[in-house]
């Protein structure tokens, strides 16, 4: 089996996002997708998905995407605006890759809530560190 | 004739947009596209397309998705990502309404060159003033 | 004693400030510092600090800063620029006001290591709810 | 005399900043400032100093800002919030480095207008080429 396409995998050596309780759901070729479901502990003070979490929660797809060729690419830059709350329910993060060089790449990140529409969007760039050993 | 679907018009109004040679060639709801041919002028001391360019033609195709709507929308901010220079051709930016509330939407443009290459993406959010008096 | 400036009270209702053990330290007009001590589960995959850690730890200091004037501020969006790892030790991420408007306001959160180099640039945008009843 | 820290010499070889009427004024190890005076042609459909004039001129200062070491160095990404609009009199530009390692490096710019008001902040990367010949 190929551990560079298992989510599960991916996720279990990722401490930070265990435990914040998202997890990787879906791993290809410049596509991954993560998944959360949204607790008491994610909240903000206005009791609402902590920007932080959905911040994490599409961070945590665009490595998985990012990683997904069996080279090492470590994050650079990241940029993510807010649109609408999230408030109860399955958190959803999509991360695309939508343009890349020999050293970096750029990923599209769409965050859904549980109804499916679109609450926040991130673009983040990785730099390539070289092909992975395994 | 719908003046705020007529690119021309809408290119004409912007004189930032038409010193640099930059021109809105589509405007539909949510999305729009921009051209400019590469000529020197465009060019930073490395011979390539300044970043300036691909930043202001990007910013163009944003700002016709975002007002093809009815209502006042202004840029309140912008990323972009260079992946790859341009040296020569034809630039094309195309802008998609990605997420959006009552007074923000999130757009993203993707800058390609003459082959269709990815060169560059942009994710910008406009603050929507209200509906257009027109 | 006025809560707005308390950063204990600040912290303490941001449940998953609590839970990622980041906490704010200082809270003054237009201005914040929040910290973090780094422990494993802030580890990604490497072994270094998460982004998402820094990335909430940074977001911390900026709601703090934002929220200092008493009226509530609500992030809309945040571009963040990761510059050095941070393997261990206390985490420190001061954020200060650098343009508003009546609507709007932008701060400059940087992040520094326990040696107090600056390891990562965030820059948030801050969307005015109006003033709060308290 | 150093070429590299003459500023008429930095904007005379990038074409764009001369057609579009902006010019560095000082450059400094990691610090370096551009100026513009405001044109019609500078404007957007409303009045006001078009969004990519205010980035163009800060990329300028940031480039210069980064170029100052001699190293040659590319902009990988960049971020602009916009919190005022600018109508008439000089635009001025301040970019100095907030964080770096050995390939990247990143730069906070503050655009002023006329009464020193903080009207954009923009936060750009580059990446560090090596070396330069001269």
């Amino acid at each position: 089996m190929d551990e560079n396409n298992d989510p599960t995998w991916f996720t279990s050596r990722d401490l930070f996002a265990v435990h914040i309780g998202c997890h990787v759901t879906r791993m290809e070729e410049g596509y991954a997708e993560a998944q959360t479901e949204l607790e008491d502990y994610h909240k903000n003070g206005l009791g609402m998905a902590h920007g932080g979490v959905i911040y994490s929660l599409a961070d945590l797809a665009f490595a998985a995407a990012s990683n997904s060729r069996r080279e090492t690419a470590v994050s650079i830059n990241a940029t993510i605006s807010y649109m609408r709350p999230i408030t109860s329910g399955l958190i959803r993060a999509e991360a695309r890759e939508t343009a890349s060089n020999r050293k970096l790449a750029t990923y599209i990140v769409t965050v859904y809530d549980q109804q499916d529409t679109a609450c926040a969007v991130f673009q983040g760039t990785v730099f390539k560190k070289g092909a992975n050993a395994s």
